[in-house]
């Protein structure tokens, strides 16, 4: 018999904005061995509220099971899995070897990822590329033959799209 | 007595990248009652090591503690304190209710603020802008005039600018 096949879902939560929630939700993770693939966590513009935002590889009981448990937790307001049609957003930071020689090859590039350079000395550059996680990874991809000093990615956050979310009238 | 000035920093840790290690330290945190502003946890390019990025409000005190304790993990290669000097960046969407009076209002805001319109819809529009946290702040003031119906935020990712981190000669 072959495994349950395995996906990637992004959950949203929406929990009180107080001392440790991002901690007591990853401590609850931890207790029961689940893998976060990426975790964000930041101020909404409610200051009672924080939203989370995780990336999670497993099958379907998998996703029940951190569901179920994240919403049992009294300071979670709401979780949802985000539909597929949702827009999700990445920022990637990379810092690059690259003097005179290598300057306009990588800019060529930036400029194709829609990306920014956003510091430049003599021997480096830093830049700046937002998108999908499948976008900052084909970028990392065209970079790879260069001397890569320093990778930063904030991970995933989305937001539905279209008029999904505002009231129908 | 006065209290001792509060400020907040930003830390970066680099740790194996294997199975709870997110939720080891969100576990470690919680057990000492830290509170993190903003908490963002990705792969990097190298796939056996995850960059963990924390912005943290505190004295200094606070500050060694969360350090020693962080360093003192198995699972952690590094901890470092961000100087002031370092990139910052942090991505924010907006969805935000706007009809054709209100559209090309905001575009002119999203404009100013160097953001992209990366979703319409009659109704609706969304917005990505990525920057410093008080330049989200700057345009979530600006935007506060309107129906704003979901916000998202990364939280906030760091590199160090400049030749810094590249090897000296």
């Amino acid at each position: 018999m072959s495994k349950a096949a395995e996906r990637t879902e992004v959950f949203s939560i929406l929990a009180v904005n107080e001392a440790g929630v991002t901690a007591r939700l990853g401590s609850l993770y931890s207790r029961r061995g689940y893998n976060i693939d990426s975790f964000t966590a930041s101020p909404t513009n409610d200051p009672h509220l924080t939203r989370i935002t995780l990336v999670i590889t497993g099958d379907d009981r998998k996703f029940n099971q951190i569901f179920t448990q994240t919403a049992k937790q009294e300071f979670v307001k709401s979780v949802s899995i985000m539909d597929r049609d949702s827009i999700y957003r990445e920022l990637l930071l990379l810092k690059v070897k690259a003097g005179k020689k290598e300057r306009s090859e990588i800019r060529e590039i930036v400029d194709i990822f829609r990306g920014k350079i956003i510091d430049l000395s003599k021997k480096s550059m830093i830049i700046e590329v937002t998108g999908s996680s499948r976008k900052l990874d084909g970028f990392m991809d065209m970079m790879s033959g260069y001397e890569l000093v320093d990778v930063c990615r904030t991970g995933v956050t989305g937001i539905k799209r279209g008029d999904k979310g505002i009231d129908e009238e």
